[in-house]
């Protein structure tokens, strides 16, 4: 059993996109730019945002946090996504989910221009996927893929099973694998809460993507021996062994799973920083012009 | 074994919108209107265009072929999709592919205003599908899905195995099976010419879809006992059976696979009616303007 080290692979891509833009500045040219616009002051999303915002930092992109009052009015959002659409200087922008309840989130997010889109989310963006033309890939499906190429694993002709099938992570993952090339050209089942014999369809994936969020559903015998499982939860749970009473964990229940396994990611420390990393990815491709309109 | 009789379905679909249509008209509204931008004189183009044209007229629906040379420039089709986006007694419009080869077919599909594309090819729509979002859908999925349900088929849970990844029926169908809701609510795989163990795979589908182009390719030995079996294949394979030469065949070796199934649509006259029909629907829908922007 190997571990699929997301920590490790996320700071040896960091490096590669770190040296990438300072070959960009030593030639003159522009810094990315990635905007984050947030709404208010959850908790979570200032997290998030700040998060991005060091990420940025420590890979030499520019980035600027434009925050708003919950009272700010939906028309006042859009007017802010034009200003942003039309200035060349920044490739990318994101908005921070959620927003107030007054405001009408697909309007905003749709609102933003697919070539800036570097979450990936609208639908443009998902649309192109799925004609497998040039596009941003949401950020924790593209971190799956990072991580399957980075460690080599070959993937045509594998059956990938999806358990899962949100916007943000199931559909995606899909549809990116049964893309031709690697990683890719796989057979891809995706399964979720209205499934029938679940255990029998998730033990017939000689990959696993878990993206259920629900800690430790996946036992080990719903999954195949030597199998390749990718745990993409990241759910909270309470715990007296450490002093903040909770801890981290995925989706699969690592301990009684892994010896299965031909590869595992780690919960923390597997698809999660490369998420973050996906996202710098998407708005290095912004910055150099990959995806047009 | 039943047969899924699309030519009936088609029948009986036909007669409802038919009948939506005068209801409008009796209310002094304005028939549903579909424009069909027709380039050059390839004879495939001018049969599907013209079955498109007699089907409007069955169903009281006003349509009009825009025809230009095989010489036309790009800019030219790109002013007259212009032209017809901004014409609001227009409400669906298609290309007929293929255009010729100095003309971008993407550049020109893409042109088509989402809520006028009642082809459902543009990325809006298909991301708009992804995303669970009101949308057209692409006519030969749609079309097995309007199949399933007016069958009453029950869905929810069903294992659906797709053969094929097109973007014009295996991705879209996929995707539209994983929505919530029926039909939908399914186990989907989709399989390919690179998957391993097809023979198993095929075999785990309550339900199995096969859009794959070639002919009698999906043997008995490939089908599950009872299974729903959707053959969305038209291949011309060659006959001494009739003065004609050749015969339509779908994917599926009918003879040997129809005694297995509890349903199965047959070709001609299975999925190949419910396509059309399905491109009219999607005209009335927007009509009704059910898709904005």
């Amino acid at each position: 059993m190997q571990i699929l080290d997301g920590k490790k692979t996320a700071e040896a891509l960091s490096a590669e996109l770190k040296a990438e833009v300072e070959a960009l500045v030593a030639k003159g040219e522009r810094r990315p730019k990635l905007v984050a616009i947030l709404v208010g002051n959850n908790p979570a999303s200032e997290t998030y945002v700040r998060n991005k915002e060091k990420k940025c930092a420590e890979l030499g992109f520019i980035s600027e946090i434009r925050r708003f009052d919950t009272e700010v009015t939906e028309a006042r959002l859009l007017q802010e996504i034009d200003n942003i659409n039309a200035d060349t200087t920044i490739d990318g922008l994101i908005v921070q989910l959620p927003l107030p309840k007054h405001i009408d989130e697909q309007r905003v997010t749709h609102h933003i221009l697919p070539k800036k889109d570097v979450d990936g989310f609208h639908p443009v963006s998902l649309g192109r996927m799925l004609l497998g033309l040039p596009c941003y890939f949401p950020a924790t499906p593209y971190g799956i893929i990072k991580l399957l190429a980075y460690y080599k694993i070959p993937t045509r002709g594998k059956h990938v099973v999806v358990l899962g099938r949100s916007h943000i992570v199931g559909l995606p993952v899909a549809n990116m694998l049964l893309q031709k090339g690697e990683p890719g050209d796989c057979t891809v089942t995706v399964c979720h809460s209205k499934t029938e014999n679940l255990p029998e369809v998730l033990r017939s994936g000689d990959i696993l993507i878990a993206a259920v969020g629900k800690a430790d559903f996946v036992k080990a015998d719903m999954v195949k021996e030597g199998a390749i499982v990718i745990d993409v939860g990241i759910n909270r749970v309470e715990t007296d062994k450490n002093p903040k009473g909770w801890e981290l964990r995925g989706d699969v229940a690592y301990n009684e799973v892994a010896p299965k396994c031909s590869y595992i990611t780690p919960v923390p420390g597997g698809v999660g920083p490369m998420t973050i990393l996906s996202l710098m990815i998407n708005t290095m491709r912004a910055r150099k012009g990959e995806i047009e309109e």
